[in-house]
């Protein structure tokens, strides 16, 4: 029985309410001995914390630093490892383009190309969202037999590419990318990274759609070109509202957590990005969900940035605002995050996450502050993402006894 | 998508050495409240303790206690329940002999038999060296149809014996041993152990290989005859610098653990077995190499023999000259065990591990003593050994991100 069979079997309705506040990046790395969230002054989430369920968590594997797909993905309740959601397919959500089993998806970044082919700025100046938008519309009059193909502006250079065989053809996402990574060189070609036929005819399709937008745009400037990353196959995955029986939302302000969210079938809302207004759109979108995803994005940049204090400021910040979740009433509430991004690490890392997971059923953590080393010793231990999903469905009322 | 797929997939190089410190055995159960880590004063491990990341590991299952096979092989990440290492690969390795795929190994024991064929001594008055030398080059006159054979000296009264099959031909290893494990009876005909054809064809050469020996040795004493035991077949598996892509050493005195470094593709550097001498030989070699297993034999021989306080001095032996590797200032430290072997159970024990990770990407433990009791309020929890080359590579900089 694998985990996915075991919640559908076991799924039941009721009306509590889940709340998942992700604070994407939040684990940190020590300075001067304490992390950004030790170091944050946060009386209500210390509050919390004593009467509530809390521990650690780890995204993947030990060892193993996730991306954002991987981390969401695990934190959704889908091993990671057997859900490999590639960067085109996480494009192509965020722009809600409604992607189908089998489409190829990639990013498109505009680039500024000399007469030689060379690429001179691998964001075309970041040309503003308008200017792509032209630049998409342009390339949508080119023709390819035996291929749909969608292009749709993200924002600033950067565009999602989608293929679509027509008469069964099919894609192959082992092929290479034709972005060099740096300036004074040429595009590379596309070209097939395993044997198959799908692979070879790909690569094929891809240097002919390169050829076919050079011409298109030759007259352009700054975007004359573009560069192709991320390729990856679309595969329908179970949704959430099938493998759990919730009516989920997600409030998030960036494309790639909506992208996320809708690949598992949350509804998403639209929203500014920022604390205070992500929490009035919660209040406004409460008695519509059963599930509630609030996706708080500034944790991870100023930790992708090395900016330890701006990092405590956000997590402060969401302190100070979260009686306004509280105030709904929550039947069950959890704080946690993605994956760790440590200020002095400036990146992802593969440190355990806080959790903290507040309902009527908890044991007391027997901590009372919500950090890194005080979650060591909290009810719940170091657990794995994937497990966060089915403690949410029992601490709702939301999971049958498993046997008799 | 399995952990070797996924190390594959993610490794990159960077310049950080790691370097695995094993002292064998080194878990162990309490005496008058201490075990013989916390009964040992280990200033410089305490030190290191409160700035690392520390906790305990499981070696294979709770309660399974492991040979030094899969004590190793799940601490260089290899999941010992699939990698299942028989002890005539070990003792083959053991003599650096270049074993291939397919081919049958086995522990030689030489013995002495009555003139009715009884086993008089099982270990041939432990014989020295250079008699053993003289009888494996009689043996080797023995010629066996479609076999080739090869017989090393191990050490005293053991060799290693590997058979290798000609035109194609395939051993089993489910074959039972001829060695009665006791005197004053015959040596045991070996048997198929399953209904294969292989099988029974195994069991007959070995037959037939145990007549030409006798009848070989028969004017010779004390050793004229051979017991054979820990049948196995050699399989090849992905090595270490494949799945990690590391440059990996060993520096280790005993037979077996060298057989087991090269197992997975580590160098085997000659060295003395002792602390100071080991510990010399890491600074020769620290230039060539970037992964070095460091393996000390006494506490397990100690654990074994139950001498708590050998074992106790064997430890701070460790601790007293454990700067002689922090001046190499490895970027990754680890110091732990392939299992526990406490001196009052006198055996290797299923009791979890002390481990110690020193990096500087460590959240700190939050404990101030190397000791089991403390361990297990470390940073870490208690983890599954197979997890710690992900956190080496990782606090080494040797894992990329995984997914966007």
């Amino acid at each position: 029985m694998d985990r996915f069979k075991l919640y559908k079997q076991l799924k039941q309705h009721s009306d509590d309410k889940i709340v998942f506040l992700v604070l994407d990046g939040l684990g940190g790395l020590p300075r001067n001995g304490k992390t950004e969230l030790e170091t944050a002054s946060t009386p209500a989430m210390d509050g919390l914390v004593a009467e509530c369920e809390a521990g650690l968590m780890v995204p993947v594997l030990r060892g193993i630093t996730p991306g954002s797909g991987p981390g969401h993905l695990a934190l959704f309740g889908y091993d990671p490892l057997e859900y490999a959601i590639g960067r085109g397919i996480l494009s192509a959500l965020g722009v809600k383009f409604p992607i189908r089993d089998g489409d190829l998806a990639a990013r498109v970044n505009f680039a500024s190309l000399d007469e030689n082919g060379n690429v001179t700025d691998r964001r075309a100046g970041r040309i503003p969202d308008d200017v792509n938008r032209a630049m998409c519309e342009k390339i949508r009059s080119i023709k390819l037999e035996g291929v749909e193909f969608f292009i749709e502006t993200e924002k600033d250079h950067r565009a999602a590419l989608i293929f679509r065989g027509l008469g069964g053809r099919k894609f192959s996402e082992a092929v290479s990318e034709t972005d060099p990574q740096k300036t004074g060189v040429p595009t590379l070609p596309s070209r097939p990274l395993d044997e198959s036929k799908e692979a070879k005819e790909t690569a094929d399709l891809i240097n002919r759609f390169f050829k076919e937008v050079k011409a298109c745009l030759k007259n352009e400037s700054p975007a004359n070109g573009i560069l192709l990353r991320g390729f990856a196959l679309y595969r329908q995955i179970p949704s959430f509202s099938e493998v759990y029986g919730l009516n989920a939302c997600a409030i998030a302000g960036y494309p790639m957590y909506r992208g996320l969210a809708s690949l598992v079938g949350m509804e998403v809302i639209e929203t500014e990005s920022g604390v205070e207004s992500q929490f009035a759109k919660l209040r406004e979108v409460w008695d519509d969900y059963d599930f509630f995803f609030v996706h708080i994005k500034y944790t991870d940049s100023f930790g992708e940035d090395g900016n330890f204090e701006a990092k405590v400021s956000v997590i402060e910040e969401v302190d100070r605002n979260l009686s306004a979740v509280l105030e709904l009433n929550p039947e069950v509430l959890i704080i946690t995050a993605d994956h760790s991004t440590p200020a002095s690490y400036k990146a992802h890392s593969w440190h355990p996450i806080p959790l903290l997971l507040k309902s009527k059923w908890c044991r007391s953590s027997g901590i009372k502050s919500f950090g890194e080393q005080a979650l060591l010793h909290g009810s719940l231990g170091i657990i794995n993402s994937i497990d966060l999903m089915g403690l949410a469905m029992a601490h709702s009322g939301k999971l049958q006894k498993y046997g008799a």
